[in-house]
């Protein structure tokens, strides 16, 4: 493909992608395919001569596109949205263009300084502490495993790197890390890479709210203590998956202090709401904590990939992480930040354009006029849920996510459905949404009771597509068979 | 931003991508700014209200694009490249409007089953065992890292997951790994991420030709048993970082399966060669290994992040990785593929796509015959290296890569320059080169002298700039006051 064809090309998708943007509501939410059914069309080898561009292209359009699921459509309301924005996909253009590899300074010294600015920017538009350094990571799990593993060297003298945790552990060490029963999955499986085993994971109950009760945090350290096992690390989630739970910074941040655990908080879906002032004491003792991460493709209208990871001892990130053969080696030293020693991957995309170009297009007051929106569409939903007679409320509004469930004749005396027959109802209404691709949710588990999670937060929603998912919701439940 | 911005900006960008690609040669390689000095442009905070498009772009261009390096530049020589391609771009702009979620089959059915189709593609033309599955990770440090994991699992008995290395320790388990000191640092940063130690990485000595030595990797086996450690695991380099280095993958092989070590082959840069058949003996031996990892974001034309990691056995791959809370649940349960189980983190971009492209836009031909062009140019340059007299070869050529060094006066008695000298004129002439703006390139230490290292492999360099690389060498050289 040579430049001219490449510009006509790109011209000619260019027109595509303002279409798809635009029309993306006339394709069902999820995929309406079946396992296999997209493989099958696809050739079992590759071609040996080049293909024409057209015809790559119409094999996209038939045979990939329906087996995508719309993750742009604005009735999205499934896990978190992975949202992005015109300014976004403007920024990926250039990005995929210049190619750059971003892992030392010298390979792109505008991409490193860039990043350090606007990550600079988002400690300011957060509120985090003055003193956080942020860092572009691929994922959530990613920037938790950092911390994970920081605080791993920080509670083995910086030794696990160099002689293992074998052999610390024939010393006795074992170390404990602690989330609350509403954490992400991400904690476990940073345990199970850093070598610390998930029976080290302590899952700190929570109470009514599905916020970690501290006084149960603070028995759990004594407890492990007693058995000779060193505490290590707390995860805090601000925003957890499932509920939304927001642990209390401070009095954890206070427990972590005296007994010298790490303190990382996991935002990785609410940090975004952060930069509205209205919503900042959920960060109230965040001056306590060490590490926080939350995920600007999430609901800060960036392509994915962009978390945003932030600490204050970047000395024991870098400590932990960092890994300079001869041909990674800076001539310019101290003087500059080589972004790969604050990472497990070498190679980085240049990510931060991306948050420039987002930030910068809307301003901070324009995203913060969408995000109220989307709490305000969500706050109006879940009254409705709640105000209905066939339908009970799982888990209360946090931000733009709640958790619901079909209960027909609920409280009334007689009626009720037992818990089994309310999974297997609720299972079915699930489905049922999902399969209509009319909209697209997730399930959950409150508690031990299945339930139905509704979180808005794309880009394109609107008050049209939340309400009308209500109407979608009770017509499926009240044609159900209970 | 609304929707016919984002058409009418987008086309814009399309333009200016395409001239960029174009003219990119007329840009100096390597960024000519200062420490600090992007920085300094921009603002310390972000803006309250939102800024026009024009004048986002205007910045990019006044004060970002400055301080790139441009890694698409035809006389980028350095690192490895992180090759691009005009298909591969396209692909991305599609990828970034669709912005799906790759995690789960569920989330985008058709990216998962395409990932399927296209690694199958790949391990057919790279002739891997027909039983290899693949899955694309960001980079081959994730890569080497998941087979370094699922190494640790197999020889604690799945253990460390559960109860971590520190209790196994007690019990007197310790796992070795083994490479070469060619190896690159990515195997360290596994050992040390995974909880093993970086004192447990046995850097195993090469033969004069770079290549690990059979019986030197079978006597440090023996040794670490004798010492009661547990050998766990072998990576071995077709193709290092520093000097090309090739490991002989048959007597390697045999030795892993008779002391049943897992073998994971890290080909990073080499990998893409593979497709010439006349490269393939590279591979004897592959049937023994257990994993192998290349990037197509190095020298297949596709861009970074798009690493290929392949294994046999996908359920210990799995076993090792996979953590399904409710949320990540999948009603299709085992006829589907969920990648988030074969990787760190859990969010995917939609990246088969460019790969899709790639190979079909060039077909197979297309693609050996590009990689074909660089082996010749490097060839034929390296030969005039090394028949300069007052230039030496200090590792021969592999592929597309060799390093040399300016040492004038060679083996002419009494004019001989000693090490230190020699040191300080090629790290003046490597100065010298990159701070010229015409070329690109990296250090290297070969056998612990400095050496320059030249690599071809960038997808728009041609004949013209690599020849025109040796003028502009010989003349800084010769300029050089020794």
């Amino acid at each position: 493909m040579d430049r001219e064809e490449f510009r006509r090309r790109a011209h000619e998708l260019v027109d595509w992608m303002a279409d798809y943007l635009e029309g993306v509501e006339a394709y069902p939410v999820r995929a309406q395919v079946a396992p296999g059914e997209t493989k099958a069309k696809l050739p079992a080898g590759p071609p040996a001569k080049a293909e024409p561009f057209e015809e790559i292209f119409a094999d996209f359009e038939r045979d990939l596109l329906p087996g995508m699921t719309h993750w742009q459509h604005p009735s999205f309301f499934a896990y978190f949205p992975a949202n992005s924005s015109p300014p976004s996909v403007l920024a990926e253009m250039l990005t995929a263009t210049l190619a750059a590899q971003c892992m030392l300074w010298q390979t792109s010294p505008a991409a490193s300084e860039l990043e350090d600015r606007v990550l600079d920017w988002l400690v300011g538009m957060l509120g985090l502490p003055a003193d956080f350094k942020g860092v572009i990571q691929d994922s959530a799990t990613s920037a938790t495993l950092a911390a994970i593993l920081t605080a791993r060297e920080q509670a083995t003298d910086w030794q696990a790197n160099e002689i293992g945790l074998a052999a610390l552990g024939a010393k006795g060490t074992e170390l404990v890390v602690y989330c609350s029963t509403e954490a992400h999955s991400s904690i476990e499986k940073g345990l199970k890479v850093a070598g610390l085993g998930r029976r080290n994971l302590r899952r700190i109950e929570t109470g009514e709210d599905f916020a970690m009760r501290p006084e149960a945090l603070a028995a759990a350290i004594t407890e492990d203590r007693a058995a000779g096992r060193t505490p290590a690390c707390l995860v805090a989630s601000i925003g957890g998956t499932g509920t939304g739970a927001m642990d209390p910074l401070r009095p954890l941040g206070e427990i972590c202090r005296r007994e010298g655990l790490w303190l990382h908080v996991d935002a990785a879906w609410a940090g975004s709401a952060l930069i509205l002032p209205e919503e900042r004491g959920l960060l109230d003792g965040i001056e306590l904590a060490d590490s926080f991460v939350f995920n600007p493709h999430k609901w800060l209208f960036t392509n994915f990939d962009c978390t945003a990871f932030f600490l204050r001892d970047v000395a024991a990130l870098e400590r932990t992480l960092a890994l300079v053969p001869e041909y990674l080696k800076s001539p310019e030293g101290r003087a500059v930040t080589d972004y790969q020693n604050w990472s497990v991957p070498l190679g980085r995309r240049f990510r931060a354009l991306k948050l420039w170009f987002v930030i910068r297009a809307y301003g901070v007051e324009g995203l913060r006029a969408m995000l109220r929106r989307h709490l305000t569409w969500a706050r109006e939903l879940h009254d409705q849920v709640a105000a209905a007679e066939d339908f009970e409320i799982l888990s209360p509004l946090r931000l733009s996510l709640f958790s619901f469930r079909y209960h027909p004749a609920h409280g009334r005396a007689g009626g009720d459905l037992d818990e089994a027959r309310l999974e297997a109802l609720n299972t079915r209404l699930l489905e049922c949404l999902n399969d209509s691709g009319k909209l697209y949710l997730t399930q959950n588990r409150v508690r031990g009771r299945y339930a139905i999670r509704f979180v808005v937060g794309q880009t394109s929603t609107q008050r049209r597509p939340v309400l009308a998912a209500w109407e979608i919701i009770q017509a499926s439940a009240r044609g159900l068979e209970p």
